[in-house]
């Protein structure tokens, strides 16, 4: 069935996943701050600063205009940055109080509040309270938006409490090329996302070191076993570590090069002072803000993350990064079930 | 404590941990049945044919004599081809009985033995029975040879359903560079080193293909989940595919070229036939009997292994490999839950 759906912001991630619905043959209204990017993509039917080779069709209508986006909409997916997402929360919530509408609720991004340590649905459930919606499902899972626009094969999760809104997610964007999951442990899904980004630093500055294969997927697999102490610690499953969301999203991101985390943490580990890492990356790097939130909800719950430590020493502390690795070796031995179930 | 092991097994693998229980001070004797090979152990202390960049210390010492191998061993570490270990078990049981000794047995192959698809551990078990032995450690995990000798980290598990056990292996190689992690779910960590050869052929496959970051993801996570759900109708516990010897083996095996299994998988993405491939890589390749093994296995216990199935049919009944992995896409919408909790 034809749905109406509110893409809110066109970045890459969020112009793909608009073109996903629209080849899916629901009808999309694509929203940006931004005239120029809605011009571009209304008139010339591309989106080149954000996604090479993507051409929309003509019946994917791009507006700067957040009440015409919403207008009639039974669905609206959250594409924004976490920055972003309380912010146009808030401006949803007017429209939806003055038009009366109650969509379903769907966001793609991935992240953390930054000091409230919020995870993205809960930012969401504040702002817009039950009776404006119909529930929120996220989607997550090992993606480049290139791949998606070039219809490579993707698998991603829909989470949500109610797994009939996650089939309902389900149904909107799986086909031949993108092929949904869906997922019950929303939490799960959320703080793995979130979380995957301090791995990915890390085994970014193990890259940057020389260090090879095993030390990156000794790291990628101890590093998945803590934050999943971490998210157990917050009410998630630890089989969804196993999923999507978890160790698929892990792999995406410490094994590609186009990972900002990635990046970040190579460029530590190669020598380059901290902040002349941000000044050049000139993007957010989540997982340095990640980091900061892990280690303080960790010594909250008295969680066990002797990796995040070590990164949070490096980026905070000004630790010596090879002195960290050396104290992470020598630990006293342990018991992969005793550092691993949670 | 000084221990003294016998490692039985002079290909890559077993000269790296002959080396590492040489440099923590055991006293090791390296069996191999190639006397040109221990000939070059003993006067060069190389075993260049093997493992470039290694020297050996004057202390280790090589010999083709078994008998004179397990002189008063403490300790015996199998580490010869899985389709060896049943003969070389048999004959050291014989000297064990005449000798009368009952040594800690330790083994680092990994496989399932051809047509009865039996662990390593269970053969051993048959051919060493109790009274002549004090248990059986599987050791596995994420490990090339190569990096271990270059001093490289590693972090590689030592399983045994006896903990006690796993914690004397644990300690007999445990150093600066090479980290273990103790195991209780033996099942589990053998399994898992057998039945990600299978995925690795699937991640080599989709590259040959062409396919990017995603289908790898995709494939690996998903991978994990339907040999995870074969391993608990075999007893093993799924946390235990989420450690070392599970995603860590994993990991390495589909990201790296130097695979065996993943560059087998490649060659065959990229068009070429099934015999051919086998017969240029001149060894045996582990995931095409796994492979075979994992889908009898599951049909008996009734598991469905949808990505194995589609390996299958491309090895085995001459299916087209796009068309499978079109079927794969295209199946019912899934949840991660029912998909993965076993």
């Amino acid at each position: 069935m034809t749905k109406k759906v509110a893409v809110l912001g066109a970045g890459s991630w969020g112009s793909v996943l608009a073109n996903v619905l629209d080849e899916n043959g629901h009808e999309v209204a694509l929203w940006t701050y931004k005239s120029a990017q809605a011009d571009e993509i209304n008139h010339q039917h591309t989106n080149s600063k954000y996604i090479q080779d993507l051409r929309f069709s003509d019946s994917l209508h791009a507006t700067t205009d957040l009440q015409e986006a919403l207008h009639d909409a039974d669905v609206i997916l959250f594409v924004v940055p976490t920055k972003a997402v309380r912010e146009v929360a808030v401006q949803v919530c007017d429209i939806l109080r003055a038009t009366n509408q109650a969509p379903l609720l769907v966001h793609a991004s991935k992240g953390l509040e930054l000091k409230t340590y919020k995870r993205i649905s809960e930012i969401i459930a504040e702002e817009i309270p039950a009776g404006y919606n119909q529930g929120i499902v996220a989607l997550s899972g090992p993606s480049h938006a290139e791949e998606v626009a070039h219809h490579d094969l993707t698998l991603i999760t829909a989470a949500s409490e109610d797994l009939e809104l996650a089939k309902q997610v389900q149904d909107l964007f799986m086909n031949d090329y993108l092929r949904i999951y869906t997922n019950t442990d929303l939490i799960g899904v959320e703080l793995g996302a979130a979380f995957k980004n301090i791995i990915a630093l890390g085994a970014g500055a193990l890259h940057g070191l020389g260090y090879g294969d095993d030390a990156k997927a000794a790291l990628m697999t101890r590093g998945l076993a803590e934050i999943s102490r971490l998210g157990v610690a917050f009410g998630a499953d630890p089989l969804t570590f196993i999923g999507l969301s978890g160790v698929g999203d892990l792999i995406v991101t410490c094994t590609s090069v186009h990972s900002r985390n990635w990046r970040a943490g190579d460029q530590l580990g190669a020598g380059k002072k901290l902040p002349d890492v941000i000044a050049d990356m000139g993007m957010v790097i989540e997982g340095i803000n990640t980091c900061k939130a892990a280690y303080e909800l960790a010594a909250q719950k008295q969680i066990e993350m002797p990796i995040t430590n070590a990164i949070y020493n490096v980026l905070y502390q000004k630790a010596d990064i090879k002195e960290e690795i050396g104290n992470l070796m020598t630990r006293q031995g342990k018991s992969e079930a005793t550092a691993q179930t949670f």
